[in-house]
C-alpha cells in the first residue's frame, strides 16, 4: 500500500447522477511530481494551471472533475480553478501552487465553481477506510468509459520494495500527443521531481502518446506522476542509474497497460489493434506511417467487418510515406503475409486472415524496406456504436 | 456539343452485373490534355501510365473501368494497362503514348486484362448516338457513389463560344490531394496543353484538393482535362491572357460542382460543410486548420447530430494550430457567433444553432486573428451508414 496519501471521491451534481464526479487525493507530505500536458494550442484553465505549478516539482492534492472540461470558459475557467485551489489549500494547510488540477467533460460549458468548493470540506472529513480505494478514484474521473482503468505493479529500487499504481480516464477525443485522456500515476518510491520527469516524457512518448481512437486531440489532457517518497529508498537523482532500471521497466508497463485499456475501451470498439512499421529511415517516420494506418478510417472499418482489405493498409502507407514504393513494402497481419514485390503474395489465403482477424487482438505489420528503424502504436476498430455515441454526447 | 469526339460504353464483367463498368471515349484528332495525379507513393499500374504520357500532352482515347482499382498489381497491373493501350491504339490508328487509363474499385485483385480488350472491338463498333452520352459515361465509371456527378458549362473565348464538360467519381478514400477520386473535364476550345495543366494545377487545388470525406488518400486519383480544339479558337498560349478569364472561371466553376458533388454524396453522407478558416498567417496554415476540423470525426458526428458542440471544434484548431491562442479565436455556425474572448459569446443561443445545423448544407467560419488569408474546404457529415458500407465493401 501506497503510503501518505488519501483517496476522497463525491458527487458534487456537475452531470452525472448516481455516481461520483469529483476526486481529490492529498498527500501527507509534499510528493514529487512530473507531468505530461496536452499539446493544445486550446490547453484548459486546469491545463494551465497544472503547467504552471509543473515548474516547482512538489504536489500536496490532486483535484480531478468528470462532466465538464473547463476548456474554452476564458477567466470564468481559471477562476473556477483558482477557487477550487484555495479551497483545498486551506482546507489542508499547504500552498496554491502545490494543488493539481484536471478536468473532462464538454468543452466550452462553464463550470462553476460553487459545486466543487462547496462539496470539498466535508468530501475531506469522510470516514477513510484503511486501505486506499483506488477502484473508486478511478471510477469517479470516467465520462463515456464503459470501465474504469486501474493498474498495479510492485518493483524494488535498491532493495526496497516500491509499489507503482496507476489509473486513466479517456475513450473518445483519443489521438497522439494527448487526448482527452487523463492518467495519473502514484509511486511511494523516493526519486526526485526532475528524474521522475524525465522518466515520465520518454515513456509517455511509448505509452500515452503512442495510441489512437480517432486522432482528435482533446484541450484537457494530462498525464501526471507523484512519488510520496514513503517506500524510503535512498533518494535517486540520476536517470541513468542501475538502481532504477526495474523501476523503470515497471513504470513502463504500467503506462502502457493503461495506454491500451483507454484503446480497448474506445467508443464503439470491440478489437484492439497494434500497428507496427519497421524498416523505417527513422523512428519518427515510423511512428508517422504507423498512425497514418491506425487513424484510416477505411483500415478500421475493414478490421471492424473481419475483412482482409489490406489494399487500404497499402493505401495508407502510399498517403504518408513519400519515401518508399510498392516493391520495396511487406505487408503482415498477424503470421500471414500478404504482399511480395508489389503485389498480393503468391500463398495469401485471404480466408485465413479473414478467420484470424475475428480475433478481439489483431496484429497489423508493415516493413517500408528504407532502413532498420521502427515504432508500435495501438488503435481500435471503428464501428457504429461510435458515430452513435458522438451523435448524441451531449442529449 | 462538344464536337470531334465520341463516347463508349459496356459491361465488361470486372465486378458489377448489370451496369456499365467499361467507358472509352475516343478524339478524332489529337487532343491537347493536361492531369493532376495521386501523391501516393503507391501509385496504381494506370496512374504511372498517365504521368508517363502526359509529358507529350496529347490524347487519342481514354479509357476507363469500374470495379478493381489495379493497384498494387506489380507487372501485372503494369501488363492490363499495356495490352489496353495496345488494343485501343490498333483499333483507333493511333500511338499506345496516346491513350489515358484510370481504375477504380478494390486493391490488390488482379485486373485480368483480357476481360478489356476482348470488350473493346465489338464496344468500339457500337451505333453512337448523334447527341453525346455524358451521363452513360458518368455512370459507367461508379462504385459506392450513389449518383452520377456531370457538369455542363458554356462560356466563350475571344467571340467563340465554347463549352466544358466535366464527370467524376467518388464517394469514399476522399481526401486531400486526390481520393479515389476520378474526374475528367472536356473542352472543345483551343488551349495549348501547357496552359491547361496551368490552369488545371491551379483550379483542382483550390476543388478537387479541398475537400475530404474521410481523410483518406487512395492510390488512383486522376483528374484530367481534355481539349478537342474543334471550337476553333485562335490557339491560347499564355495563361494570363484577357481571353482566358471567362474560360478559367466556368472551368473553376465545372471543377467546383464537382469536387462538391462528391462530398454530398459522400458514404453515408447527409450533409456538406464548407469549413473556412481566415485570419491565417497564410492560406496553406488556413487550408491545414480547415482540413484539421473537416477531418475530425468529432466533429462531423456532432453535425450528423444537429448537435452545435462547438467545442469540438475549438478542439480541431487547437491540435492544428500552435500560434493562435483561446482569446483570438472566433467560431461560427452559419451567421451565429459562437465564442468571445476565449469563451462562450455571451449572446450564443444553443437552440438557434440547433435549428441551423438540420439545413443540409452547413457552414463553418473560425478566424484565427492572427493574419490576414483565408481558405475554404467542404467536407460531409459522418454517419452509421458510412460504417456499415465500409465494414463490407466487398461482401
Amino acid at each position: 500500500m501506497i503510503k501518505g496519501l488519501k483517496i476522497f471521491t463525491t458527487n458534487c451534481g456537475i452531470k452525472y447522477k448516481n455516481r461520483d464526479d469529483l476526486l481529490v487525493i492529498t498527500f501527507d507530505k509534499a510528493a514529487n511530481v512530473a507531468g505530461v500536458l496536452t499539446s493544445s494550442s486550446m490547453p484548459a484553465s486546469p491545463v494551465i494551471w497544472c503547467k504552471k505549478n509543473l515548474r516547482q516539482g512538489v504536489a500536496r492534492a490532486l483535484v480531478v472533475n468528470a462532466g465538464n472540461a473547463n476548456a474554452f470558459t476564458g477567466k470564468f475557467g481559471d477562476e473556477t480553478v483558482l477557487k477550487t485551489a484555495q479551497t483545498i489549500a486551506a482546507e489542508t494547510n499547504c500552498k496554491e501552487s502545490e494543488i493539481f488540477i484536471s478536468s473532462t467533460g464538454v468543452i466550452g460549458e462553464i463550470l462553476k465553481y460553487e459545486l466543487i468548493t462547496n462539496a470539498i470540506p466535508s468530501m475531506l472529513k469522510t470516514q477513510i477506510s484503511a486501505e486506499l480505494d483506488w477502484e473508486k478514484a478511478s471510477k469517479a474521473i470516467m465520462t463515456t468509459d464503459t470501465k474504469p482503468k486501474l493498474v498495479k505493479k510492485f518493483t524494488e529500487i535498491s532493495g526496497k520494495k516500491i509499489e507503482i499504481v496507476g489509473f486513466a480516464k479517456g475513450s473518445g477525443m483519443i489521438a497522439p500527443n494527448m487526448a482527452t485522456m487523463l492518467g495519473y500515476i502514484f509511486t511511494d518510491a523516493n526519486i526526485s521531481s526532475k528524474i521522475l520527469q524525465e522518466l515520465l516524457t520518454e515513456i509517455t512518448n511509448e505509452t500515452f502518446n503512442s495510441i489512437t481512437v480517432d486522432s482528435d486531440q482533446s484541450t484537457n489532457d494530462t498525464v501526471l506522476l507523484f512519488a510520496t517518497k514513503t517506500a524510503e529508498n535512498i533518494e535517486i537523482s540520476n536517470a541513468n542509474s542501475a538502481d532504477l532500471e526495474n523501476f523503470k521497466t515497471a513504470l513502463h508497463e504500467v503506462a502502457l497497460e493503461l495506454a491500451k485499456m483507454i484503446v480497448i475501451d474506445g467508443e464503439g470498439a470491440k478489437k484492439l489493434i497494434e500497428v507496427e512499421v519497421e524498416g523505417a529511415q527513422n523512428k519518427e517516420q515510423a511512428k508517422l506511417v504507423a498512425f497514418s494506418i491506425a487513424n484510416s478510417p477505411l483500415v478500421k472499418t475493414a478490421i471492424a467487418g473481419c475483412d482482409p482489405n489490406w489494399g487500404r493498409i497499402v493505401m495508407a502507407v502510399g498517403k504518408s510515406c513519400a519515401e518508399t514504393s510498392p516493391e520495396k513494402i511487406i505487408v503482415k497481419i498477424g503470421n500471414h503475409i500478404l504482399t511480395q514485390n508489389g503485389a498480393k503474395h503468391p500463398e495469401y489465403e485471404e480466408k485465413l486472415v479473414h478467420e484470424y482477424l475475428k480475433n478481439s487482438e489483431v496484429k497489423i505489420l508493415v516493413n517500408l524496406g528504407i532502413g532498420s528503424s521502427s515504432n508500435k502504436v495501438w488503435t481500435c476498430d471503428l464501428n457504429e456504436e461510435y458515430i452513435k455515441i458522438n451523435k448524441d454526447y451531449r442529449s
